[in-house]
């Protein structure tokens, strides 16, 4: 609210709390009596990152409070996308502005480095518990030294995330929210096997084209490819084979993923579908930001050990692939056919996905 | 210096002052007790924006500094170059990160507008101080209402202004640099002479071409058309046409701009060319942040007043021209004739620009 | 189709047909036989804008045809979410892509310029039409010399803009696509009536605080103030005041589009709330293109005319307003009031917008 | 020249040759007869890929032209900065333009992926090229299938890549020009050894805290952790060691690279500092395109197999690390010590290292 004990042109200020935030830079490289201009820009830099981090965490709490409910309430999934959506345009600023940063030379940072002593990314609680709330499972995690991860963690920020591993993180809601997913089974219409019959269709007019046409030894390596094909299939369509995958998501998350991705323009599955595509953008965008930030480190400190004891270069290029949540999404791709081997959807079940709104204009 | 009172794993929250940075988003609308969800990324943005406001305060400050010595020594260039790049670097961001803002809906800036009263951008006095330290003058400043227009800042920015104005702008310092360019005026060389002389020999061909080839109508417009040009030119060749035009900039200084662009390859000139191209950089980019920035609010409020009773897109129009400083740099190209009518250098001046490096590598 | 007369490694630049695309590059400065090296990259720089400029037309042909319909279907609005989304996208590119040409210098360009002759950016058909399909008419446009602004276009492009003027444009299709937003009324409902009502009740509370608390002169100043508001309100709810402002979009259209924005989570207005974001979306990126593009031409040839004859920033300048499009969307900003404000929709309409899919999840 | 069988509206066009470059786009699912819309897109984007490419390799041509006579002119330096610098910009918006690209779904491109058949990126012969020409060996190449990587591309693509193998890359020329540094070794004075003393020093130093301070375990311990940062050290000081190390570059190029890093602000190695900083920048823009191109692979096919029967997302994950070029600059971050531990140049090469033009401003 206004504060009233300021003046009219004191407001801005007081609102921002700039007696705060243009307060907490202090150079550690000044204290120690040899100052080194770049580190301001250090400073500034990566309390740019924590602002961020908060804005990220906030709207990633309304994310999960809103999917969270019993049922995801229509009136919930504008907000959901639009804050999903924000949190793309912040990782965008956090890839891009890398390249602030690298206006510091190697030999600028080297300058100050030593100053900085055990400080390091690497305690980013606000970073950690981002990780965890999107479902980055502590088991996961690629292990440095040999504790936990969060043991250079200070308490405060330990707890929370403790905490959080106690709640649904994205990913569960997500796989919830995919496995509720009315459609896929309904008046004796089962997606997977309408799909599967496709699927099975098209391989088999494969096979006929081959033994039609093929010589015997290319008519074997085709038939095998096409067996191996409908093992891969196999591996989707059948709960006991996607158990023993690599999925994490649910068996009927990844049908019902299939099933919004293939009838994307159904009205009802519009918005689903938006919402499967900014999930898959922020895990893409993570791995961008991962990517360029062990880029920059290599450019400052070449094949040392990062600040805090980090393994540099080496480890964060490990977490590239170790570190990604939804993985399952992009594997969806794997399963796709053509628009026009497609099954149209029954009836009964497309009339249902329309808009009652629809019908009016 | 290290913190020592603290552990290990808090030294990363300690260097960066989390405690301050982290503590200081209060919504007002909370306090009113109708949170807006928007709010928090409308405070942490311009926080953000604020933050980098003082790196660039820190890096402009450096920058004069270093030019404000009785000569520019060269151990210095590259440092000014490196923090001109950073300040391009950062405005970069501060345009791009609009995007950011934008994923707020006029619906809901519309729902916590109320409470910021008569808190307003305008009552940045970090950005008025950027303005006045790149060089822009308070008469050259858009009027609005009746008053000056630091009259909404806080004291101690008002106080701060009216110092820094006391002291050369980065418009004086590159005004006076260049004034000093050692070789425009040297053992009998006078770059402007010969440079008019090409200019004049170019014109002359075009008159001798048109009297050649054109019919009496045409000739007539050709010959006004080649009479106004060479008037364009005694416009900057001339000290005391100079005095009569629009120009800012001292005649000797656009002289030496003038030179280090058209032998921008001479050795000696390179680094020179590089820091009149990055000043055009940054002028360019805070001409397209007021440009976003007006649609932005128009977005946002449509054709209503600012916050703070500024006057909206309107007012932010008006700027866009009034408030650019270094527009002389970018004049300097309608002076620019073509490589093959340009004077060679006297061997004399081009031996003395070279490198010592250069004749032995 | 695959190229049969061609290797299988011939097939990709078969495919893109880079025997055409790569052998259009022939720098007029080369054929004068004095090459200039930077001619190459202008020319490239605007065969990639004419490329997308190719692009985004396909896209727009694709809205204006799925728009044109009687009605428009719902399995159509994905597809121009998507196909406007698009041109979001290569707007940001196109933009951006200022940048490359910026690393020519003004001189570089000087060197080659004087070989371009007639040959100007003004000429593009492309992106004519594309100002013509999205709604600029021939009578908004900026005047430049005595003729039409087409008549430096070349017979086909001038020809395929006047059928395309005979067809409804982008704008037309979004103001008939709003006037028939069959909500706003509906059953004895009128949402303007309703919306009215509160905007007047907003305005007495303010009449009645400033009653209770203002001194004589505040307290007219403050009357006043409300009275020019609620006649700012007139303006938009009454169709003859409508008639008599400065509306390019039908009254019918500014109604629906002020409930989509201000009831934009209900569940059959999130994808039309997208729809108008996505539009102005473009306007915006169009508005910024053209001011980058002016400060580009103020750099390279400072205040001279531009190529082709065009009269260079002034005129760049000029079109920054006159230009813009769908400004009545951003107007629409003008008269939003909070949310606790606005009258909560009568549960028939309310339930008529939900989705039969929000029923079951 | 000036096309003068057209009309003067007709240059635009003609000039760029836009009867070639708008008519060389033609789906092949359209030629199938199942027009897929976002086909187009797919052609046009790598379309526009080629035309980059195009200027990329004109760019480098000319800076490895210009860096490939004997001595490199000063007058050449600008020319070169300039076109690393542009080569720069381009990388930029090539990573940045994968956005448009995915505003294309899986569903999408699987609609048009089979008539594909073996058209692919992979035979991009201008990406190849451009690989060979910064310095990507055979050799180093990861090998798909049996055969070369050149396999897959067209016979004259294929000549021009083995005749550009036999001539310098710009890695060879980097590595050339870096050795011929003056400087380094002068008047009795060598970099390396000046250098090692202020390492050893530091290190005997560290040395004896440790032994003041430390516990006997954690002496033990520091003192190996010493000795390793000796050997460290030692591998790039001592030429023998060099050669067993993993470095690409000569053992004087190397140092010569530490050299202009340490002593970046001598005006003398302003100009070749930023040589190297823009060849990073490079090396890092081409890894992250990699990265974002293989997250966008695994986003559209999953764990398929790319076009062409490339190897996918797996493919190119592999090449992330196996395809950069210009490590061994980044490696030198490794051997960084802190500004106030750094020898100051002996005055003789510090004074041969000054611009004439210093001496006068």
């Amino acid at each position: 609210m206004q504060d009233k004990k300021k003046e009219p042109w004191d407001q801005y200020g007081a609102y921002l709390h700039l007696d705060k935030i243009l307060d907490a830079q202090r150079p550690w490289s000044n204290e120690a009596g040899k100052p080194a201009h770049d580190e301001m820009l250090f400073i500034i830099f990566h309390q740019v990152y924590e602002l961020w981090f908060k804005q990220i965490l906030f709207e990633l709490d309304d994310v999960c409070a809103r999917m969270s409910g019993k049922t995801l309430d229509d009136r919930d999934l504008l907000p959901v996308l639009k804050h999903l959506d924000r949190i793309v345009s912040i990782m965008r600023i956090l890839v891009k502005q890398l390249d602030v940063l690298e206006t510091m030379t190697n030999q600028d940072f080297t300058d100050f480095r030593e100053y900085l002593k055990t400080a390091s990314g690497f305690q980013s609680g606000q970073f950690r518990l981002i990780e965890t709330r999107l479902g980055l499972r502590r088991e996961d995690r690629l292990r440095v030294f040999h504790g936990q991860f969060d043991d250079n963690l200070c308490p405060a920020s330990r707890k929370t995330i403790k905490e959080t591993e106690q709640t649904p993180s994205l990913f569960d809601l997500v796989d919830r929210w995919l496995s509720r997913t009315p459609f896929i089974e309904k008046s004796g219409y089962k997606f997977w096997e309408s799909y599967r019959e496709a699927v099975y269709k098209i391989l088999d007019e494969r096979k006929k084209a081959a033994n039609d046409n093929l010589d015997p030894e290319a008519l074997k390596a085709e038939l095998e490819a096409i067996d191996k094909n409908r093992k891969k299939f196999d591996g989707i369509f059948d709960p006991e084979e996607h158990k023993k995958g690599h999925w994490r998501m649910s068996w009927r998350a990844l049908q019902a993923g299939l099933f919004i991705t293939v009838y994307r323009n159904e009205p009802a599955l519009q918005i689903p579908f938006r919402l499967l595509s900014l999930i898959m953008d922020i895990d893409e965008l993570f791995a961008l930001w991962r990517y360029r930030h062990a880029l920059m480190t290599q450019r400052m400190v070449g094949f040392s050990m990062g600040t805090g004891g980090s393994a540099g270069y080496g480890y964060l290029m490990q977490t590239l692939e170790k570190h990604r949540i939804f993985t399952d999404l992009f594997g969806l791709s794997t399963y796709l056919i053509p628009q026009r081997a497609l099954p149209p959807l029954p009836d009964e079940i497309s009339g249902e996905m329309g808009y009652s709104y629809a019908k009016q204009r």
